[in-house]
């Protein structure tokens, strides 16, 4: 066999994370911004609110010309207009008057106190004041909220419904985000056929192109599956080479058989580079990593949970990198609920379901769909450990 | 003032609940059901695998041919020929001989087990057996991993790219999932401009129409944002008739002003019915709640933390509803991190922002962006309570 480059899997990590691949940057209409990660600081423009606003319904005042009311004597002051929310005052507030004034509206020049309508009582064009205003009160000041030129969100952050709104709220109609990178999904082997087709004897349907494609979306990129290669050298290499025109990575879940893996392997060396063969861990072996035209080219196991694990491990971070978000994978300890034997000399990945504080071990085989279905992630046990007792503790690596 | 229905939360809670709103549900093709809520219990219409399958690749045998097999006796079997993955084998294995078979291949009738490469040896047609295999050994048997008729995902479940993978394998290529709700959001004041456009003088940036509009797409629903309505009668009716007639609900989040306010009630009063005007909490009185042409018609607070704070209460459990998920509101058990003072008689919702166990009052008022921006939800405060102490038990309701 030609390609017998079996790496162990930290190196394949880092040739992976070493493949030049920079985040792209789109600016994007606001209402399309859910869910996107910010690539840019954004400092506010403008204070908010833009004014000194009334915070109730009411009449504003100067403060200072009501601070001898009382009960006994109550002010009374001359009502020479009305703000409502929207307009802008152009006057300028005289001692002895105010104005009637509505929630949102700016205070006219001059006041600097709301007393809400409740609290006074109108005679004809006078409102009589029975307890003193302080300056501010009923009022929130110009810039309070978010003062012009202050950091609101920081180049990273995943724009959530309450950060679209604070966006909106500083006026910004167009925001600059990581592009959503393209990754073409290929699913390859002779044996699969995608749903809503035939099933004809020795077939099975589809399940690693559709788990990777959706898989790839929920992690924020944009998934082009582009079908099933069955194992004939010009279908693959086509395929392959349509995902290399069209997107930024081109992903194939492998089939299940040698002979797929190989053939994959010698297109790839054939267009581009392969840089490993073969990955040290059990399972999630048959793995290849190679180039093409500058852009990754990863084949991953045709094993459902064994795909998931190595797409957790060597594609998930690289996505993320690449929409600017940690480019971590996602750990979390837990204790095992029962012991575990494994193979001394074989680094495993065991695939877990967590239940509350603790991680079950899903030990049906990594061929099978269930187990891949109920798994929520992973453990690893190393190469010189043989048995995991109950009750140790595990770092459980989450898939996705 | 005409609209004076001011009810207890309770009341306007089931007022909402008992509004005549069906969820409906609609047929996707399987690449588009990532994220969707499956509107019918699935049951698998095959056996997955759906043949014997073979887990390695190797040789199929008829295991009592190899039971006597040792290292010092080996066993010999002719080599009869090939299965590849994707084939159908239409032969019957004869004893005393094998085929050679890859990975995922189904086994020919006859052959009942699997031994791996590796630990034979081929000499031309024949291959050299040194130990017995066992029936089953090397093979996945049909059905085992998801059997027909056997309840893969019930109604209700939340579809993510595990789930979709598990509808591909067993062929679905339809799938219904509930039809997301159409909800109509429309802003309402005077003051009130979008971003993009120029801020004049009296004038602030929408907030509550995209908080709004983002947490419907994030609940799973589906906004149609008309626009800024100002204080004209015709306007604001002709946006509310436009959701009416586009959508399956129309909110309103409210202009700040009470004049905007009962503006918006009596044009609702004349297109429908108006059942609330005022709900007894503290912020977030000023809601409402209506009906035209049997749709909910909600006005919401104009400040964005009590529009949040009632979008949570009211709006979201009918979203959910909708789409087929839980109804209930979200909630969580913290400590309070600090001493709170509430006025009594007032029922009031405060907004807290959780860190680890503690609850974190945010004390900016209900005005403030910022507030509800660093806010993850609420906490009530009865009327009848003054205080809360620092390391009370609080129930925390999460936004959304």
């Amino acid at each position: 066999m030609a390609f017998l480059k079996v790496v162990p899997l930290e190196d394949a990590m880092k040739i992976v994370n070493s493949m030049k691949l920079e985040p792209k940057i789109e600016e994007v209409p606001l209402e399309e911004a859910l869910g996107r990660v910010l690539a840019e600081d954004v400092v506010s423009p403008i204070d908010v609110p833009p004014f000194d606003r009334a915070t109730v319904d009411g009449y504003a005042v100067k403060a200072e010309d009501t601070f001898m009311a009382s009960e006994a004597e109550p002010v009374r002051l001359k009502v020479v207009g009305e703000v409502h929310a929207g307009d802008f005052p152009d006057f300028v507030l005289d001692a002895g008057t105010c104005v009637y004034i509505s929630t949102g509206a700016p205070l006219p020049q001059g006041a600097d106190a709301v007393i809400q309508f409740e609290d006074v009582e109108r005679e004809g064009d006078e409102v009589v004041i029975y307890k003193p205003a302080y300056p501010t009160m009923g009022v929130m000041k110009r810039g309070v909220d978010i003062p012009k030129g202050k950091l609101i969100l920081r180049s990273g952050t995943r724009l959530g419904f309450k950060e679209t709104a604070l966006l909106s709220a500083i006026g910004m109609a167009r925001v600059k985000v990581y592009k959503k990178p393209r990754v073409a999904v290929i699913s390859t082997g002779s044996e699969i056929v995608l749903p809503g087709q035939e099933l004809e004897p020795g077939r099975i349907y589809d399940i690693n192109g559709r788990a990777v494609s959706d898989a790839i979306r929920e992690l924020g990129g944009e998934a082009c599956f582009l079908g099933v290669a069955r194992d004939e050298e010009k279908r693959v290499a086509e395929l392959i080479l349509q995902g290399i025109a069209e997107c930024d990575m081109v992903l194939l879940s492998g089939g299940a058989s040698g002979g797929m893996r190989d053939l994959t392997s010698s297109i790839i060396e054939r267009l581009g580079r392969v840089y490993v063969h073969g990955i040290a861990i059990q399972p999630g072996k048959p793995t290849i990593i190679g180039e093409i035209d500058g852009k990754p080219v990863i084949g991953l196991p045709g094993y459902p949970t064994s795909c998931l694990t190595n797409f957790t491990l060597l594609v998930a971070p690289l996505l993320r990198k690449l929409i600017g978000r940690e480019t971590e994978v996602r750990k979390t300890r837990k204790k095992l609920a029962h012991k575990v034997f494994s193979v001394k000399g074989r680094r495993q990945f065991l695939p877990v379901r967590i239940e509350g504080d603790t991680a079950v071990p899903i030990l049906k085989g990594s061929g099978a769909v269930t187990s891949f279905v109920e798994a929520d992630g992973f453990i690893e046990v190393p190469e010189n450990v043989e048995i995991l007792e109950a009750g140790e503790d595990v770092e459980v690596t989450l898939f996705g």
